[in-house]
């Protein structure tokens, strides 16, 4: 299982894998500034809602880390900015604000604790290695509890990328097509290329060729003649965010995907983490 | 109304716009071979079910036109290699071969009829002449009896391109929209690009903008989402071939279009002459 590493934690800085790159090119950026993980965000060298909070609680980190604030009182007035900053990045990733909120607790329970601007770095630092930590063992979780939902052997359908350079991790809908090759099954994924930004032709293709799972990469609008005609066992996609019932927002297609998947009587699955689900949205509507 | 002219006859020989090249360049090729006229068909110079036909009766017409044959046997004799070069370049077309059996039936006719070589060319030339104002006819036809179906305002949807660009005439889908606009009905057309060779995008989007129609370009994979929400009055698009159940056979993404429609309670419709049914064939399955 090839697993790409979209994001990591070094001691010279966050470094970033740039997905608006692959697949013809593999750059990696190493970001020392909060501003910089922002600005990486914003402009989509990382994306994937769960990729997205890891990057966020790391860019909390790197801004905290690298503060010049002499007190903790200064250290406390720069705080809300760095927030703020990563906040404003990506509005419709719940992920980012989950991610926020959590650094923004371990920042006030920390500094109740010690005013030893040393101590509160460090364990900031530790705490968005923990989410990243976190988020891996969520996917291997997600991977082997979805792993028995698809087909013993057949075709799958996946849809974007919600992948390993979604996630940090395995990745939430890749992840269970990861786990269910690696105890055995034999897929095949139908890949929609996912326009307008090509994310499955780009990033899914490329993250199952890697792991040498074959693919069959097609265009949207083919999805329901493969529906119809393909013998598709599964569908499993990721999610940008879930609203209480349920609704699931992401990618455009996957409501037109779920529809097709209920006229040709084929199992619709999404695959994501609890802080995915946003409770405070009643519905999709 | 602007009428895009995909094909002409002229007295330099046939006239064909490179569909492959628009929207960004607008340039045209004089064939005076029917080899090339085959080629030009093979290569996607020229496409749409009708104007396939239009071009498969020229080039048997310059075929004839430009034949060496000194006697009615050696045209006899190569007549059926002009007609069997033009049946190889489009297979799924069936418009190609209702155009070649009409022009070999004329042919057969005419050759019984008298032996002078001029005289039969020009009966050659006179039919496909013939061919290419009854598609006019036809589309302008199917324009008038489609557009009552059209909403008197709103949002409609096509796909692929069903134009002028398909036809020589003003178009059967398309034919449909503009017929319908200019009896003052105030259409927004949705067009889905149409991968993988975006026909929407290029050649849908292009004769619109050319009529003044309003229209917004969309990705195949938000259809769903456009139906759900967008208050889409109806769905018009072109086809490749019908079968003797009223199946059509079109662009990929017109079956799933076609089930998202009913979905959302969207009348869907297929414009298309009788020359596109093929009634040997019972079913689309």
């Amino acid at each position: 299982m090839y697993v790409a590493q979209p994001i990591q934690w070094t001691d010279n800085g966050v470094v970033m894998l740039d997905q608006r790159r692959l697949p013809t090119e593999e750059i990696s950026y190493t970001y020392t500034t909060y501003q910089d993980v922002a600005k990486a965000i914003r402009e989509m060298v990382i994306r994937g809602a769960p990729a997205i909070g890891v990057a966020a609680a790391m860019g909390v980190a790197i801004g905290v880390q690298n503060s010049s604030a002499k007190s903790l009182e200064s250290l406390r007035a720069e705080f809300p900015i760095i927030l703020d900053t990563l906040a404003k990045t990506r509005p419709t990733a719940v992920d980012l604000f989950w991610a926020l909120e959590r650094m923004k607790s371990r920042f006030a329970e920390v500094s109740a604790q010690t005013s030893d601007l040393a101590e509160i770095k460090s364990a900031l630092v530790a705490e968005a290695k923990a989410v990243h930590l976190e988020k891996r063992a969520t996917d291997e979780a997600i991977g082997h509890f979805g792993a028995e939902f698809m087909p013993r052997e057949g075709r799958v359908m996946t849809q974007c990328n919600a992948g390993a350079l979604a996630t940090g991790g395995i990745g939430t809908a890749l992840g269970v097509i990861q786990v269910a090759v690696q105890q055995g099954k034999k897929l095949h994924v139908l890949v929609p290329e996912t326009r307008p930004y090509l994310q499955g032709a780009r990033l899914t293709a490329w993250e199952l060729h890697r792991s040498n799972i074959p693919l069959t990469l097609i265009t949207d609008n083919m999805v329901g003649h493969f529906l119809k005609t393909g013998n598709i066992g599964a569908i499993v996609t990721g999610a940008d965010r879930i609203a209480a019932n349920g609704d699931t927002a992401n990618k455009i297609g996957t409501y037109q995907i779920a529809v097709l998947a209920r006229e040709h009587n084929v199992p619709f699955y999404i695959a994501a983490p609890v802080s995915t689900f946003d409770l405070s949205i009643a519905s999709g509507e």
